[in-house]
């Protein structure tokens, strides 16, 4: 993709735009200015946040809000200032041309600063594009990321284990083993070891496994599949992991046991696709036939969907979901460096669900794991 | 405020948009569309989600993306569909004339819904103005979120108490307490009763803290001033909970002695004037002028500023920062039933900072406390 001549402009907080944080690398939980100049990069905080950010180093210059907001009041006297009279002095101050902001600027500030004569481009696509490329640092953080998860295996592995199967229930430390227990067990053990899954893990299991991002809650079951999908946030350097193991605790069926087959499967067809250059759709389309020839079938019901009804993976860093895809819409090449899930799953009330989610960088040739857990999962 | 006659579009994920939150009433991790249509709420749902969030039943009626994908493109041949086509088709079915969208609507998406025929007007500040108001069970919700700080304090006062003074040294079972430490307890406990504290959770001691966003980090020193900023949000109604206590371990200064009690003065100075239609402004500069009278200054220098220099206090609802503000900027009356933090503080490098918040709704008379934890600080 051609890159824009002109600087990048954001104006968000960290917390809510992956954006935010590649260009700034310091946490600020308040929208904020930050843009280029030239090669320089530049932000302006409140006293509130100043000292902090400019300790952070992460800035060629930290510019002080108080400072450019009474230059904004002084050029535009008795108008209430805000963000875009505040850019459009510094654009002014700067000899800024213009800027570069991503689709999901904010639309009020994007025609405010219209009016007042700054030119914006929008990202077309994305904001930093080099976003999709992962550096070795990069990489590393996400394998932390992806350690974490296996962390949180780990404990729920050894839980499950020393469950006790009493009839449907499963009994640990004497008390019936539900999926909330089980996540607080998982997210403690991470927030221990520096990261941050947020609530958001998922335990499910029997038929609300079913629904992919159900979190799930209640009594965990013998016998029956559970999806333990943990996406933990490195603390330090803001990256995600995010794995998928599906495990049982008790005997599996003969059905169960082809379903969790049939998953492993087309995961391991799609590992054997994705290197540079292939694209996204045609990773998910072999998934897709992995599960037919295996006889799974996807159709849409009344009430959702059953079989295979999500993508096979997405991009994942700064953010849980970014770019790349492999899914049935999007024709999209997977670059070299590039870092996906790799995570089929098939879905069918009554049976249960499974889905298993590894993490890869893709390479010229064979992709390189980021991820590490067994796959066992008969406990 | 008058409200506009035009239904409400969102176009957010419920992570990042606390609008998105409060309309749907049911987490959903990447962006989606969501509107009214009368006094009808509907979505669209693609097949991951289909299914979940129709069980959620927060919605009127639950769309299927894949069936509104295949609409647009049938009215667009050729054309590579988007959220914008969607919309214009959706806008099209149900004969809405126009929508009412936030200030902070991706300017992508606005420019293509311009392009495409579908009138939207700009909120101009809030999209829902009546989240300033908290009903009976939002506000229990954020009392709820101010118990599980106040888990924290509980435990970060009896690991603090129980730590050993050994020279500059704090021990705890044997080993230096740090930052990272006793973040990590408070985290814990709160997630083990229903909270995430999301490894936000500020546990700074000595200069650290004069940065009042600054995390902190390393051994804490028995002697000095830590403050602790506790701001979990309720997983299960996605309401945040936000105090602040100062503590110190060992003996405090008589100067540590005064900057304390000048702060949970100025918050009571604060408490008093708090009530229906006052400006937030006029609160703010109360608690100017009690720091002025007990003679702490605050100065810009050239590292950053000493005194107080952040607000009295924010709304705090499903966001952390919301409407209204207790600013030096913004003249802006506080309504009834709006809920805010009150959290003076005093910044002093080498003596160290201190910070009191608690959170209250606005009555027509003396505020509803939503928040309780004792005020004593040296341990």
């Amino acid at each position: 993709m051609a890159r824009s001549p002109l600087p990048p402009l954001l104006y968000a907080d960290t917390g809510s735009s992956a954006d935010q944080l590649y260009f700034s690398r310091v946490e600020v939980h308040d929208p904020f200015i930050a843009f280029g100049v030239g090669s320089r990069r530049l932000t302006v905080q409140s006293a509130l946040e100043f000292s902090r950010v400019n300790k952070a180093r992460t800035f060629d210059e930290v510019l002080r809000l108080e400072e450019w907001r009474a230059r904004a009041e002084n050029r535009w006297p008795g108008r209430r200032v805000g963000p875009a009279e505040i850019i459009a002095e510094l654009a002014h101050a700067y000899r800024v041309k213009g800027f570069r902001v991503s689709d999901d600027f904010p639309a009020s500030l994007y025609i405010k600063l219209n009016n007042l004569g700054v030119r914006l481009e929008l990202a077309g696509g994305e904001l930093f594009p080099e976003r999709e490329i992962k550096s070795a640092a990069e990489a590393a953080a996400i394998r932390e990321g992806n350690r974490l998860s296996a962390v949180g295996y780990t404990v729920a592995e050894k839980i499950l284990r020393q469950s006790k199967i009493r009839g449907r229930s499963l009994l640990y430390q004497g008390k019936p083993l539900t999926s909330e227990r089980l996540r607080f067990a998982i997210e403690s053990a991470i927030l221990e070891q520096g990261g941050n899954a947020g609530g958001s893990t998922i335990v499910a299991g029997g038929d609300q496994a079913c629904d992919p991002h159900q979190r799930g809650f209640g009594p965990l079951r013998p016998h029956e599949l559970i999806i333990l999908d943990i996406f933990p946030r490195v603390t330090k350097t803001g990256y995600f992991g995010d794995m998928t193991r599906t495990f049982l605790r008790g005997r599996a069926s003969d059905a169960q046991k082809k379903l969790v087959a049939a998953v492993r499967a087309a995961q391991l067809a799609a590992l054997k696709l994705i290197r540079a250059d292939i694209d996204g759709r045609t990773v998910h389309q072999a998934v897709v036939a992995s599960f037919d020839a295996a006889g799974f079938k996807t159709e849409r019901t009344a009430k959702g969907s059953v079989g295979f009804f999500h993508g096979t993976g997405h991009g994942l860093g700064l953010a849980v979901h970014e770019m790349p895809r492999m899914s049935p819409i999007l024709s999209m090449p997977l670059k070299k460096g590039a870092v996906v899930t790799v995570e089929p799953g098939l879905y069918y009330p009554g049976l249960g669900g499974a889905r298993i989610e590894d993490v890869v960088q893709v390479t010229a040739r064979a992709p390189k794991m980021l991820s590490s857990y067994h796959y066992n999962w008969e406990l």
